[in-house]
């Protein structure tokens, strides 16, 4: 599915390369939260911003000055290590986040040797920027950045946007694509890259008048840890019903309401089991200064040994368009059908493409004594049907013709001639394939076929204008949206 | 469809963003390409490689020490610019791709002042290097590059893809993303950018040995403008048998083959008018040293005054796989059946998606008094059919439940009230969409409604179980491939 990039030159720490598989999956999970997201609103549309930003743009979104981790050198073997990561491994488990003369006091005071040639001593930090810059023109005097989260596309496409579009919040931007950070330390294969692929959705509102639905919060529970329990020592979630998040808890309905798509999201569509998933409150210490709310979403990984961020929610208020204003010197406030003239404020739907995949392997592939079985939700296999001539010799023409109406009709099928049914069934049930036709004798007399399906391995006899409402279905996510 | 990068900060040189419809159209461009191209055989694959390239592996692929442009600077404005460019300006017609000592010895002779600032002199021509390079990691000692084509990223999978494939060749690995090139002078907007989006398939060959279809040439004629005949004064292509070309010009029948399906691409699914295509044979001096035979595919382009390449098809050898082969100390050669070993040959097949957005615009996009229509193929276009209550406060609610049920089967329908019907076909004709869907009096109580077709404007009244498959049809591209 995915292999170290540049691998025949050993491969490069934090790169990886997509395989066929992957690159399906990848796509057909990107097109779900497409259709979820974007499927909430007519104003929410889908724009693609280059991947390079000019310095006055950072500079202006603070990550030119704030986008930095905290580093120290050993002075022995010249390793460069991240500073909350030591304090980390000497039991610490609060130093992410903390400001570099924090993390300095608490390394002078602990003094740790290096953990990587167990010697030292190891340097003050320093802040090391994380995104990669490069010279851009012929001059040597401009300079561009990758952008290290997609977001900063959507901000700069919000004036255009609200110019030809309706002229009405909330208005919602989504980029989906790559994003890059020179981490120091990447690990976790997919959980900490160097290039990486995100779906963020912007919206933009004002938060004294939204729609009457982002008010309708119910009995819903949630599976969600709230900061002030984690004050309190608590790691676990608790099942909060919703209206006691805006009640009790003082939570915005409208952010809420989001977190309620999102949870909903990785229950129903990916089909994470609920109680694997927590809502992870961060508190005023460890959520990035502009960000008024932020919750992480996240879901217990047992191959990674504990909950791990899959997406987040972040009511960033009106930073982003007020930074961008001064920085760009125009005015990015709108003005509303009442006369009000104000920023819009941004609520932000992040979600890590690449993590979810490796959470959809960790949730789906089983394996018990009997079968090996990818449990995909149809929608996200690479291959919707797999087609069997049961004897290739004699039923091989006709399944090359049902293989090939099939292709005709825009479905992803495959034909697998080798090997007995059965031993075929499990390589498909391995692959997630989600739906398997097979052709034999009577297919030849009168062109039925034996439709057996993944997850309940039932078999029926059906016609081939029989099993295409069926593929076709099975490969709609839910809540679809046009694309 | 398209806007200048951070706009808000004055634009970017070479730098553009993408709108919804220019997503949406973007996307089914290359959904079409992927359908015709890896619908050739079973064994291609699309793969996606990291867009970061480790400096090892420029260094062994030549774009380290090759892939620049010759540079001047104005030693009285500071201005820098192309000296092939500056030729031109003065009426060259062979600068490009000249080597850097040519075109000194041929500025010394000119002595042409700045362009710029109408003084100078100009300094001799340097080579300036292309390529985004960054520093990786945290040391400063590792350097990465963006990737100027992406090709490269299908010749570093290809151990890998041999050996989890069928081991046999033709074996094709296609890569549809971003490129990045530091242009010195970026221009035309889609047709020089700094960031660009590519699909280019490598197909790993034999020459001794390949399918029997590539040798099925016929008597089809291509509009090719050979090397030979431009250095008798050419410029316009003639229509040559394409086994003329193999017989009497000896270019081999695979080449002729894949110039066949890069011509009925440009010809059957974008349906660009045959008679502006030109095929242009680049002669030994134009064309990159490994390369041993290429051919631009381009367009008569009123808008940009010219022929324009939007694609090209390279014949080049075994170079890349020898040189990754020594690069990466690892034997990239196949054994075939026969037993014999030997590195196989690529024929890349190159198109540029930015440059034919371009021409879908330009060849498409027609007005005459009555009406201005964007006749794209249906298959291409963001929305594959409108729905318009006659009368809304009247139809609306029927008509909301049409777009949601076409909606829910997958297809992209944009809902359209405002204005007289008349004026509502024009906008939908202007924005391409192919097939409209009127909701009116009738369609309350026979549940019938008007399909009016883009291009050829007829009516007809049908059920939305008629209208189904037809959107369906109309939204799969020619030789469709599981994706």
């Amino acid at each position: 599915m995915l292999w170290p990039s540049a691998e025949i030159y050993g491969g490069v720490q934090g790169l990886y390369d997509y395989g066929p598989a992957g690159v399906a999956i990848k796509r057909h999970l990107e097109s779900a939260w497409e259709a979820w997201f974007l499927g909430l609103s007519h104003d929410y549309h889908k724009i693609e911003p280059t991947d390079m930003l000019p310095e006055a743009v950072v500079r202006a979104s603070g990550h030119l000055e704030h986008f930095s981790d905290p580093l120290v050198t050993c002075e022995n073997c010249g390793a460069r290590l991240r500073a909350d990561h030591i304090l980390e491994e000497h039991g610490a488990n609060d130093a992410e986040g903390l400001a570099v003369e924090e993390l300095a006091a608490r390394l002078a005071a602990l003094h740790p040797p290096c953990p990587r040639c167990g010697k030292g001593p190891l340097s003050s930090p320093r802040a090391f920027n994380l995104m990669f810059a490069m010279e851009f023109g012929a001059t040597g005097k401009e300079r561009s950045y990758l952008r290290p989260e997609t977001a900063q596309g959507s901000y700069l496409a919000f004036a255009r946007m609200w110019n030809v579009g309706r002229k009405r919040l909330p208005m919602g931007i989504a980029v989906v694509g790559k994003a890059y950070r020179n981490e120091i330390a990447p690990r976790q294969t997919l959980f900490r890259m160097r290039e990486f692929n995100q779906a963020e959705l912007q919206i933009f509102f004002d938060p004294t008048q939204y729609p009457e639905e982002w008010r309708a919060i119910g009995d819903g529970k949630l599976p969600i840890l709230l900061a002030r329990r984690r004050a309190e020592g608590a790691t676990e979630p608790e099942q909060i019903a919703e209206k006691d998040l805006v009640e009790k808890e003082g939570m915005p309905p409208f952010y809420v309401y989001h977190l309620d798509q999102i949870f909903r999201f990785m229950r129903d569509v990916l089909r994470y089991p609920p109680d694997k998933i927590r809502l992870l409150e961060k508190n005023e210490k460890e959520r990035a200064f502009y960000n008024r709310i932020h919750v992480d979403v996240e879901a217990f990984l047992s191959s990674l040994g504990g909950y791990k961020e899959l997406g987040a929610l972040h009511y960033r208020g009106d930073y982003d368009l007020t930074k961008h204003s001064e920085g760009s010197k125009s005015d990015l406030g709108v003005t509303t059908e009442d006369g009000r003239h104000f920023i819009p404020h941004v609520l932000e739907i992040t979600f890590g493409v690449d993590r979810n995949l490796w959470a959809l392997a960790e949730f789906h592939l089983k394996a018990d004594e009997k079968r090996t079985v990818w449990s995909l939700p149809s929608y996200l296999t690479p291959t919707i049907a797999g087609v069997l001539p049961l004897i290739p010799k004699k039923h091989g023409i006709l399944a090359e013709e049902v293989l090939s109406n099939l292709t005709k009709e825009g479905f992803s099928v495959v034909m697998d001639e080798a090997g007995s049914i059965g031993r075929r069934y499990a390589r498909l049930d391995e692959m997630g394939v989600p739906m398997v036709i097979t052709v034999d004798a009577q297919s030849e007399t009168d062109r039925t076929y034996t439709l057996r399906e993944r997850d309940s391995t039932t078999q029926r006899r059906m016609t081939i204008a029989e099993i295409i409402p069926l593929l076709r279905s099975a490969n709609i996510p839910p809540r679809s949206h046009p694309v």
